[in-house]
């Protein structure tokens, strides 16, 4: 085989670092385990990015496939550092950072019937190891339902409600599950979702629902206090969108916390 | 200048019809005139397509552009055939097939305060002209609050509800306005949208939600018996995708009808 | 428990049939079993509907949830008319609708080295049983890169090119696998992608889409060739969508054909 | 009328700040005017925030849809900064955050034959009033060609190119118009790109490309020097995503710098 120049490993005369250089976009099949200690096949979003020195012209963009198409354990937020540091190792770089956006799901009971469906929600992981150290923020939306409280104040029967969607992202110094992220989102909503209800359950969520109106204020709010209290969380941010079933816009709210 | 050749225009050998061929996703800024008579300035999305005979090898794609550059009118749905005729004549086809979408803005009162606000819709423009003729098909979408019958009906109070996207798209023998689609479908749901409310508006349309609660089934079926009863309509689809807010996923129904 | 009113079995008054109800944008797991006769693991995007008398007030949307959960066995393009019949017999109803759409992975071998690497399509399933019958339409997105032959014509060197995403819809009077549509595409196109491309690759599929051009006119015409000579193929259509490189729009072409 | 409490003034015992609430995604049009001097309709994609002080219970949330309705003056870089300030007076914060994307067209004469048409661009404009003063962030997309300098060197002939977004974000001291950014981006691409392009505009464009290849790392490194250079910015971020004709993801880098 004739010998093809590597253009990208000739010097480069800008003397310009580039913070992030790699893939983006690529749909990748994996395995990912959460506190139930089972992994679950889910699809995901990645991006893969390595700094690059001054002095070169280009990364390898292929050794980004390859370190996917390799790894063949299931992902977890625990063996997520493994996979960031290889790709650092390999890119031979001083950073490297890994996103990753997928489905994840979860069966739950209908709270009277005890009938059992899926519920999706999206994950995000961010992983960036730097001559500093490593860095995991974990991301995870629940959508929920939101009940507006002046709607009900005001209004002598009903009251305005619709789905919203709360996100949280979140850096600890020890190990958080999924689950347990969303748990917390749920206990604080107006009221949680499911894939399935039977009709002692719809009635069950509408009350709910009525009983626990929450601004959006309110849900980010209650949602922060517990993840300030958590001693293992050491940065959170708490954002919910709710899409006003009497808008045709959303109404939003957001608390950052460094602790 | 040298003589490029046009390869577009050479013989093609496989005898094959092409039903569609020109350019998608462009945006282009227009005017659109509706029944107030008054212009509004949007921007399109846009298709535009002619069919090609067998013994042709391509079309000339650059004149779709010139055509949306020249055309300097307002658009409606009265001159939207002008713009047809001229595609057909101008890429010499037998066929030609023009499709918009844009938003379009209709400034609403509130229920009570009477405050003024925009909102925004959705509206698609198909035109179709072929040697049997031509055939305009009108598109809009609705955003409203549709609100549960059963939810209200088993519970001992409360019910959700949720914002729901409502499409009819029609075939008519005179012109039907924008506006008059709007009017219909706001007509029907269980409470239609404003951009902004006062407390007095928000208890109105809270209450009245509750006092007028639909299934998805009924949001179609109610739209659907205006439009049946409207002479001018020779063709309609109707459907509804409800966002549940106590479910991840939507609520759907669609009529279609060949009067 | 106290016995809650069915509200959806009412009778209704309005006379008029829905074509179709039911519940849309559902995420599911699954596993899709093609050609190779191995199962992967994907994650689905449903619409699930059925039609509705005229006289019943609305359908039981939990149980097209049900349905969902309790099928546990692989997915293929054979065994989707169980799915779709469980439904119509579930629901009671005289037609039913299902519609998936989902990445699907294949394992690919670069053309000069060999090394291996997946590539993610998109497959879209929609099965409807009427009384008339059983009818399945296959779609499937493959993206390829087109190179413009006017482009390598007209110019001293060089040629632009870009990805384009080609679909097939196809129904059949026999099994045709999945695999079978990318294959005829990807044989067809200015060149196929894949995940993975060492430097003796990027050369060869820089000189292979050279070699290769095509119009969007080309893609379609060729691969509408193909299906009209398979015989297990009763109906087609076959688009493509080139995202420009010197344009900011795409270019677009579509054919039909009834057999 | 009867008095309706206002349920957003309550005080709030959770004694917790929340840095951002209020609207988003709302649809509204407006007049952009820029370094032309003459204002264009567009559409905008806007979320509007405030901060709310750790004692109330709720912001107001119609108040915001008031501003963007009562503001009927063209939108520029320079008057941003007034409509920040009436949402920080009109909602009594301390902070306020307006964040507006919209479409912007430029109108662009062919390389070689002259003829004219628009080209579109995504804007953000974020701008953001603190205790420390004002702050405005400007983003601007450009579509662009890239060609690949690794594919032309390595093959006897052709070389893959394709789209790529060119979003720069810029903070400055002194005014910096759109068409600016959008000037020094072009200046740097393998090509730029045109609305419409006859044969020996296409010719030009190919070859130019040709002639210009870059890396996804030279884009972001030619850019950066030049908002390096440039005394007016005191920060800036440039990214290129390039969506690769080869593969089905991106390639992509970005580069930061606080001057």
């Amino acid at each position: 085989m004739e010998v093809l120049e590597d253009v990208q490993s000739r010097p480069d005369p800008r003397a310009m670092i580039i913070q992030r250089v790699g893939i983006r976009a690529v749909r990748h099949p994996l395995r990912f385990q959460d506190r139930s200690g089972c992994a679950q096949s889910t699809i995901a979003q990645c991006n893969m990015y390595v700094s690059l020195p001054a002095h070169l012209k280009g990364t390898h963009m292929s050794r980004f496939i390859e370190i996917l198409n390799d790894y063949a354990d299931p992902y977890s937020v625990v063996r997520f550092a493994d996979v960031v540091e290889r790709m650092r190792q390999r890119l031979e770089a001083d950073s490297a950072c890994l996103e990753m956006r997928f489905p994840f799901f979860v069966q739950k009971a209908a709270p009277v019937s005890g009938v059992k469906s899926l519920l999706d929600y999206e994950v995000k992981l961010m992983g960036e190891v730097t001559p500093a150290g490593y860095q995991l923020t974990i991301a995870v939306m629940v959508p929920v339902t939101s009940l507006c409280p002046c709607s009900k104040s005001i209004s002598e029967y009903g009251a305005h409600n619709q789905r919203a969607h709360v996100w949280v992202h979140a850096r600890t110094r020890e190990t958080v599950w999924i689950e347990e992220i969303i748990d917390l989102i749920e206990a604080e909503a107006s009221c949680q979702l499911y894939g399935l209800l039977k009709r002692p359950d719809e009635k069950y969520v509408t009350e709910y629902a009525y009983d626990h109106p929450k601004f959006v204020e309110d849900m980010v709010r209650d949602v922060a206090l517990r993840l300030q209290n958590d001693q293992r969380v050491t940065w959170f941010s708490v954002s919910s969108e709710n899409f006003e079933s009497i808008h045709n816009h959303s109404a939003y709210a957001m608390i950052e916390m460094e602790k």
